[in-house]
């Protein structure tokens, strides 16, 4: 092989990966996780065997598609715990992350979704930000300014519900999840006389 | 044509007319209200003029495939303007139509959706739908209730949010839908030291 024909196989290997996920990404975002890798091979124009070629597993190939809004996800969710008020980065956490949940739609459902326990890094980061969020969470409720009865699954059940808002633009659409996240902040504020809930109950997420 | 082969006809006209009506109930809720008319006869294995001959439009079909959780809602609508106490009636309505809602996810997109202005009983009964509403609202306001920045967009808003909760079992879904009603509730009740929300935007609804 002549180092230009090297050369030219491995550009194209790097556009069809580009490829890949560009079209992954839109994929998720309009129609769920379920999307089968051989839909995304095809619109992708590849053959499924160079998909799993990049990307063994659907879990590998999510961890790459959304590694940039994950790694934004985990920083805001420490800078949150950083915060020398935990009510104060409570609700910091819970405005940015719906702002970048709703203009990663693919994300935010790879985010909520329940997926198959493996060692893979989108897996890891998710159980690592769950974790964080947990104790973000402890904090929040000890500072006296989250109620005692949120649990994480109300957490994850407001970026679903995030997920569903639609507009007509990105614009409209996190300007519609900036007034969203207000709005649920007031709802997990702790009150002086709270107002008893309906039981808590599982969603998609598994939750540890 | 005997009485025999009429009758045959007759039936078979009903078969059709029924499973176009799930098909189309079905798709909507998977898909949102964009699959075409074609897709839908496809499905339900007729021609797309055996749709076009029962339903002469998209909007009829969604009339017939949503007359019953339509004629729900408005019927909790005029429950809760019934009620001596506005604001219990707003959040029995809240409360009824999250549930109506998230149970017949097709409904939900429907009623949440841009739709051609067309004179069809979705569009109308719909319309009448928004006008009760908001004149509960106003109700819930002045009685001292609901908080006076709350706009009907924050209705939608939240009706959409409503849609995006996934769960594995209708129960569950059910149970979740009844929690997030509530939280929901708490945010938009009336308080001595309101917090000032971003604004409130236009979403895909055309408000009148």
């Amino acid at each position: 092989m002549t180092a230009e024909v090297s050369q030219k196989l491995r550009s194209d290997a790097r556009d069809n990966r580009a490829r890949i996920l560009a079209v992954a990404r839109a994929a998720f975002a309009a129609e769920g996780l379920d999307v089968p890798i051989r839909e995304i091979a095809r619109r992708a124009q590849v053959g499924a065997a160079t998909v799993y070629r990049h990307f063994p597993t659907k879990e590998a190939l999510l961890a790459t598609a959304f590694a940039e809004p994950m790694a934004l996800c985990s920083a805001v969710i420490e800078e949150g715990l950083a915060a020398s008020d935990p009510w104060r980065g409570f609700c910091l956490v819970v405005e940015r992350l719906m702002e970048v949940h709703a203009l990663e739609r693919g994300f935010s459902r790879a985010f909520t979704s329940r997926l198959p326990a493996a060692a893979d890094p989108f897996t890891a980061d998710r159980e690592r930000a769950l974790r964080l969020l947990v104790e973000l969470f402890r904090r929040a409720k000890e500072a006296g300014g989250l109620r005692r009865d949120f649990v994480l699954e109300d957490f994850v059940m407001a970026m679903m519900a995030n997920e569903g808002i639609r507009a007509e633009t990105p614009e409209t659409r996190a300007a519609a999840s900036r007034r969203f996240a207000a709005l649920m902040i007031q709802s997990f504020r702790a009150d002086p006389e709270p107002a008893p809930l309906p039981p808590a109950v599982r969603l998609s997420l598994p939750v540890r």
